[in-house]
């Protein structure tokens, strides 16, 4: 194979074949194909689109690039959720559990955080001693014993979409679905889950503003699990406001307890029975929709999910009193209060600016080596449709660097808008694509 | 600047500024942004284009990269020509010294061959003892007393082409008119001269097959030297023919020197005297097209170019006892006859398969550290409306290996197309672009 040949067929809107796809991919992760021709293809790539089948194949030959992670023969069905993340995303953590509680075994391998998207690796290093660098032989073992384990990345779980993606970031080649769609499912599919549901946010503060990208990504994220022999759900859902009442590291900790306990916003609550539905009714652990979230609601509401969560710290050497006592988990030095100016009900709370908020504050991270504080955050965030007197809280901002919340102070005001007629309840599923009835 | 947000820009079809092109093109130069980021870029260019400005700033970028040749207050107007590469086309060799005899000071920096084009670089290493590697002082006084100097490319000159280029190649980045543009141009803008005569090959056997591309190439050459203060003409000359009825190295030389003489092919004697008019009414010397002719025949018939040309190739080292007697030039130790299988007249001779077979005598280049056979070529080709007898000579195939006469010798035989119906004549200048009158 000559590496210009495939760039050029590409280029001039040809469909790559197997031996095309493969060798390319192969050479590359080997070293031998350089840089500058996987940049050039990638450009193509992005202009010209790729096919299912060939996105497919590209998924597949990156997927094999490194360790397989093997639940075959497993006692129980295998399921696992990808957010493409969202401002104040904290569903993994209540999920993992929920499904495993189910009667799922949940190997979910997550991210950090990066710009104004939170990582659920992030918000697990706020509990103290937990270990997110198991070795996959661990990740089993967890696995087997709890249901569910949470873990980061190895340098062996699909290396090609590291260095892939680490090429795009650079080269203008990111927004693309088929390239989107391979670096998500390799690594997806290098864990081994049998099951897989996407949670595709859509909005403001999503990677895609549109609903017609999102149900692209979605369709497309779907079918190439499909193609490579899994089971496959998305759900499209709102990413115009933040998920919850708390952005950040700790804080989010904090609300997703809150949930695991039965309680916890509504908006978050809801994402997670409806998620965590799709990867039981695709599993086909529960025979319809209606029949898994009364199953879920019940296993949230008499604390089971809690319970392997409170389980899975331990076994990954966290220390669970956070669970009982928040105030283990990293504390803020500082904390402002922002007020209403008038009463009125909140009519949107801008997610994109709390995000930013979040990581000026010092919870998120600009760049990969940004040390982040995991105390920082907001929370106590209103949310659309609450009602506000004059000087109620609309937010509590909490940092351990005090001059960081001045910076802030006026943005993370701005973010609220305070209207006088109550506002349409937001949609927070727009779309449930392809679950079974 | 953020390299990534250019490429984006572009992507995106946005037009690309000043700064954003001169940086871009300092930092490749020095290192400073890598292959992969000027590669996904190259890709954007191909699919998005680049308006004329964007084109000059990009010339003019890739031009300052090096040295560039001062003939300012130079006694004679200064003229170069172009040709895009064809199959026999050896006019360099006579166009130089015919227009220094005219009156134009023509300092040329020319290429090797590559694949099926020859490279006048080639055809003159074919003269024992001529140097084309000349310092930058040494070629002015060679201008300055003998009127022409044809060298190869220096290191010095336009290095960002050189750079670009070599990544192109390898990344399907080369059919793209602003980007060829920039690399034909910032080399000949690096030489100083003020008029340069563009001869945009169309055909088969041209790199721009097509005669819409060729228009779009020729407008853009024409168009983006006058942005940077150069006169420009290009004429848009047949490729689908060889040149002559000699395509090699020795054997072009052998055909220049009789073309010098005031004899040569028709088509040779032709192009050489509407390329070099089109240098000379363009560069003033000559006040319309019809007048320019006349002069350059009668210097042409009467010697006066042949005498520059000697004065050359003594200037730059070169023996030239091979004018007077062709034995001096390198002879190849097998030459083999094609004849003619039937009566007729010559309908085609396919240029592309002749450069094939030139190729495979050893007479050009796969790779550019392959070492040619000098001696290898065609000669004594037919030419379309030739008539022939069965049995007469189609063309002679010279090389020094015997063994390569096999391989070529029935690819050669199917080149040349018999009838029995004399063929219109072929039209040899397709258009005369942004000639005055």
């Amino acid at each position: 194979m000559i590496p210009q040949w495939v760039i050029e067929k590409k280029r001039d809107g040809g469909v790559l074949d197997e031996a095309e796809i493969r060798t390319f991919i192969d050479d590359f992760t080997a070293g031998k194909i350089p840089d500058y021709q996987m940049s050039a293809l990638a450009m193509a790539i992005y202009f010209r689109g790729m096919d299912d089948a060939e996105t497919a194949i590209l998924t597949d030959a990156m997927m094999r690039s490194g360790d397989l992670v093997d639940f075959s023969n497993w006692p129980r069905p295998t399921a696992d959720k990808h957010s493409t993340g969202g401002i104040g995303d904290k569903l993994s953590l209540m999920i993992a559990p929920l499904a495993a509680a189910a009667g799922l075994a949940v190997p979910m391998i997550s991210g950090r955080g990066l710009g104004i998207t939170g990582g659920t690796l992030d918000k697990l290093e706020s509990i103290s001693g937990y270990d997110t660098r198991l070795s996959i032989d661990r990740f089993r073992a967890v696995i087997e014993s709890v249901g569910c384990s949470i873990i980061g990345q190895t340098e062996r779980l699909a290396p090609a979409d590291k260095r892939l993606y680490a090429l795009r970031d650079v080269t203008g080649t990111v927004p693309c679905i088929p390239l989107i769609t391979a670096s998500i499912m390799s690594k997806k599919l290098a864990e081994g889950a049998e099951t897989l549901v996407f949670d595709v946010k859509c909005g403001c503060a999503a990677f895609m503003q549109k609903r017609e990208q999102a149900q692209k990504l979605a369709q497309s994220l779907t079918r190439v699990g499909r193609a490579l022999g899994r089971r496959t759900a998305a759900l499209i859902t709102a990413m115009d406001q933040p998920l919850g009442r708390s952005v950040g590291n700790a804080v989010e900790v904090r609300e997703a307890v809150e949930t695991l306990n039965g309680a916890g916003p509504d908006d978050t609550r809801a994402l997670t029975l409806a998620l965590t539905a799709a990867m039981t009714v695709t599993a086909g652990i529960h025979p319809d929709y209606a029949t898994a979230h009364a199953a879920l609601t019940a296993l949230l509401d008499r604390g089971s999910a809690l319970d392997v969560f409170r389980r899975m710290v331990v076994a990954q050497g966290g220390d669970p009193r956070f669970i009982d006592d928040p105030s283990a988990l990293p504390q803020p030095t500082c904390r402002v209060e922002l007020r209403a100016p008038t009463s009125g009900y909140v009519c949107n709370v801008d997610a994109r600016e709390i995000g930013k908020v979040v990581l000026q504050l010092g919870g998120g991270r600009i760049s990969v080596t940004d040390v982040i504080d995991l105390s920082a955050g907001v929370d106590r965030l209103v949310q659309p449709g609450d009602y506000v007197e004059k000087g109620a809280v609309l937010m509590r901002l909490c940092a351990c660097d005090a001059a960081r919340m001045d910076l802030v102070r006026s943005a993370a005001q701005n973010a609220v808008s305070l209207s006088d007629v109550k506002p349409e309840p937001p949609v927070l599923i727009l779309e449930n694509m392809d679950m079974p009835a």
